[in-house]
């Protein structure tokens, strides 16, 4: 690649024969200097492609203006709206975001941590691996002061603050709603117990049962990685059992497994809700075309990303210290949809 | 915030009592230091939290290892499909992406571009807003050789390399599937016509109807934002039609809208496809939800971002020149389902 000289303002001074400073000050928009000639430096300045000087104002400040984001995996209906709301308020507070995805792998965290360490951002934004059993390998940020903010599926550290829902609430909520319906014998597919989301979840699903006096049955909870493949393993599962063994309703910790579990079940003529009642967790957009529709709790990604980055912006800018939050609840809503109706 | 001081090489120094060059060395896994004293000093620099000073090696590089990313929309399960790729590829090869949605308006576009410029990204991957009516704004980039890669909404310029699918074929297929099932009457309901992906499926739909000696009727012809609202906005223009009066198929510019067009009708008790056939496009999770199944072409999201990544990476590396090509076509493929079953 050819290799260009980089302009400086010492280049837009001579063009326009005034001083370095004029220029510095020109760029920076200060009142000391004449708006008409203010308007020619940015007006030379743009046809030069002159690029202001991040990397040495950023020596100064020891500000990059950048926050560092890591997620699990990029391409699932919830991450891309929790994504939307980041890029949205990260864009409004003059931030820029850099993404990495850790594939579900603790040793993928780790490396991806180093790298924002190295690349400074001025604060991390994290939902947790599967397999991450601790949250040492963040020790580089908490020892520095660089703010962390964990959110969705979190861990508890004193130096941290975690974005979540109320899963154990939402949980219970979802849970009620199918006793309320008429189910007794409720299964529950969660998903990586180590993970607070997922046993919240069943936390809420074991609350719900106890206080409407519905004995808790073990094998009535499974759990995978509630992907599609899984959802259609459970059905096999289920379709095994005779039909009076089977349970009149099913909670997944998730809407891909509920949907992809309730269509391998519709082929194989189980009635939905008749025969087995179904209700999923996310409201992604498959809940809403699922036949019938599924019932599920509105998870509010795009909410949960902009908390996230106007949290740390506020803090950045010193208007509040997040540190001293340690946990912020979002709500959730349970959403009633067909896939629960009554048992007859 | 409390300011910390910044550690540097010859505090390591002092520590192990060494000269900052052998810190510096051994940092680098130089051959000439003692492999015990290189363990000794890492170990140490990771105690301290060292940082390597990325800021003052890109002053002297011209290089950021950060590649910028701009889309309309973040969240869309098409983009989160190519984000995961892009990731995939930069974290092989040693980039990281800063991420920027345009939210498909030009002026926010200009602020995205001047912002990936001021932040010296060593190369930009985009996709168009739908309001963009040229790529002037990417004269920053060009003028200065930093390579610009447009994929999925492209525009053509000297200067930059267009990743695409053949959007005219697979729609020419799509169209061709539904004459063949015995329809004659289809409709399209395409997107904004000023943006490549759109005008080029228009074009595949006329030409296959031309090449089956169809004639091409206008009124079969829509366009909208292709969100959920708008296919059940053409739904409602459907069912005010009389049936004889209704198209046979519709193939629609995107899944999103093929799908709540055919929640709608369903619900006002047009069967699919018996009274009306669907086809989508990009392969969607809906797709394969909505029942009967859409009939669509697999757009390959991950493939694309991972592709462009390489691409942009490896002529950066200096292994390829990738100004050298106008444009690389991806492979996608037609899926047929049960919604667009034949004509009785």
């Amino acid at each position: 690649m050819p290799e260009e000289k980089e302009i400086t303002i010492y280049d837009i001074a001579r063009l326009l024969n005034i001083s370095p400073t004029t220029v510095s000050r020109g760029l920076k928009d200060h009142p000391t200097i004449n708006i008409k000639t203010r308007k020619k430096i940015a007006e030379v300045a743009r046809q030069l492609g002159y690029r202001s000087n991040t990397f040495a104002s950023s020596l100064r400040s020891k500000r990059t203006q950048t926050l560092g984001v890591i997620v699990p995996r990029l391409n699932s209906s919830f991450m891309s709206s929790v994504l939307a709301g980041m890029e949205n308020a990260a864009s409004k507070e003059g931030y820029n975001l850099i993404i990495a995805q850790s594939l579900e792998q603790a040793d993928k965290e780790m490396e991806n941590v180093m790298t924002m360490f190295n690349k400074r951002v001025d604060g991390l934004l994290v939902s947790l691996a599967h397999s991450s059993e601790n949250v040492r390998h963040f020790d580089v940020f908490f020892n520095k002061k660089i703010p962390v903010i964990f959110f969705d599926r979190v861990a508890s550290h004193p130096d941290s603050t975690s974005i979540i829902i109320d899963n154990f609430t939402a949980a219970y909520q979802v849970t009620r709603h199918l006793i309320m319906q008429g189910h007794k014998r409720i299964m529950h597919l969660g998903g990586n117990m180590l993970l607070n989301v997922y046993s919240e979840r069943l936390r809420g699903y074991k609350q719900a049962l106890q206080d409407h006096k519905l004995h808790f049955d073990e094998k009535l909870v499974m759990s995978g990685n509630l992907t599609e493949e899984c959802g259609t393993d459970i059905a096999i599962q289920l379709l095994k059992l005779k039909p009076k063994d089977r349970p009149e309703a099913v909670f997944c910790a998730n809407d891909t497994a509920a949907v992809y579990c309730m269509i391998a079940l519709r082929n194989a003529g189980v009635n939905i809700p008749e025969d087995i009642a179904f209700a999923g967790f996310n409201n992604d957009p498959i809940s809403r075309v699922i036949e019938p529709n599924l019932t599920t709790v509105n998870y509010p990604g795009y909410n949960m990303g902009q908390a996230a980055v106007a949290g740390l912006a506020s803090h950045l800018n010193g208007d509040t210290n997040i540190t001293n939050m340690n946990t912020i609840v979002l709500r959730s809503e349970l959403i009633i949809r067909a896939s629960s109706g009554k048992r007859k």
